[in-house]
């Protein structure tokens, strides 16, 4: 039993604790943000030794890092079913949702989350809640933006446009769009809430997910 | 009454109807396509002849058709609801359900018709079916081509990714995205059909349209 100290060493645990998963021969999803960068950093070892794995990257900070880390990688557009998926989350719940898109890649996460057979978030104990009540990211075509805002307040909601820190106005995505951060309050039914998301004309995708086949969550007392 | 002898005459003649809607004051956005290039040439006339408005475009086609007709255009950020959105259609039905995007501008039409009071739909007769049948197209992330492709089979649907025969591989759109044209035969129920479409990650915007206020339609011996 590993036990977390801090934040710091509970994302490490977290991450590294997952890589045991991935065995020769398959297909995995990399994941973006802190966390699962352990994952990847992990397997690059497992690799120096020997393991025979492609990745596909969920991000351009994911694919620096599998470089970095000598993973082999590959295309969705090649392999188009992937064994397993491990990404991180910014709050994950008991019923196994998640919110994710800290990191504003959350669309391309959820597209290499669902073409996994199995998808595994792993996350320090601080991300764990019994009520997902965490801002929800929202990809939102710029053309968009407007009606995509005034949707989302009819929801009850409080979007805000993320900013960059190191560029001027707007972050962009990966693929070239907005982010809003969505404060919905605690968020009781989030099946609910996702299916009224999808339907806003321009939203491309929001953060909640309700794929997670498996939580590797590092607490100070072991793991659950 | 009007006559529309063929579908060149009606599609003129559905067009240019709608421009009276058109009053001085009004924000108006601009659709895209063959019909609605009528209403935009109809429109230029009145503001040649001292009609005063701004108009929104769905696409470059819509905005260069616009400046050629020397309507002032405006965005969505500075005028994010519209008081009218006219575009055209691939084929209507009598619940003035619609199948969009022919011309590959349907995400941007759907944004421009959500954001208005008012959104009309015009047509030549050719285009009036008892049950939806055309083939519907799907915005798609690149990234996410083969899993939205996978979920659109497990939904019935028979995809086709759009090639260019202006360019070499698929259409891209004006948002960078592709398009596949998706089969699903006679849709009994387009807005159960609708709700599923948008649950797909990495599938952009569907081209069913559940918003028409009106129907212009010409017909050979008149107007619906």
């Amino acid at each position: 039993m590993k036990v977390a100290s801090s934040n710091q060493e509970g994302k490490r645990a977290a991450g590294e604790s997952a890589a045991c998963l991935i065995k020769d021969g398959m297909v995995v999803g990399l994941g973006t943000g802190s966390t699962v960068a352990w994952t990847i950093r992990k397997v690059g070892e497992m690799v120096e030794s020997g393991l025979d794995i492609l990745g596909v990257a969920t991000s351009y900070q994911a694919e620096a890092l599998a470089i970095e880390s000598s993973i082999r990688l590959t295309t969705l557009s090649q392999h188009p079913v992937l064994d397993l998926a491990i990404d991180g989350a910014d709050q994950v719940d008991a019923n196994l949702f998640a919110i994710k898109g800290g990191g504003a890649a959350h669309t391309r996460e959820k597209v290499v989350a669902c073409s996994a057979r199995k998808f595994v978030v792993v996350a320090d104990e601080s991300k764990y809640v019994e009520t997902l009540s965490h801002p929800v990211p929202a990809e939102v075509l710029p053309f968009a933006a407007r009606l995509v805002e005034r949707r989302l307040k009819e929801l009850g909601g409080v979007p805000v446009l993320r900013l960059g820190k190191m560029k001027d106005g707007p972050v962009i995505t990966d693929n070239g769009n907005f982010v809003m951060d969505v404060d919905f309050g605690a968020i009781v039914d989030p099946a609910a809430l996702a299916a009224k998301l999808c339907g806003i004309p321009g939203l491309v995708e929001h953060g909640i997910f309700d794929n997670l086949d498996e939580l590797h969550l590092a607490r100070r007392a072991g793991w659950r």
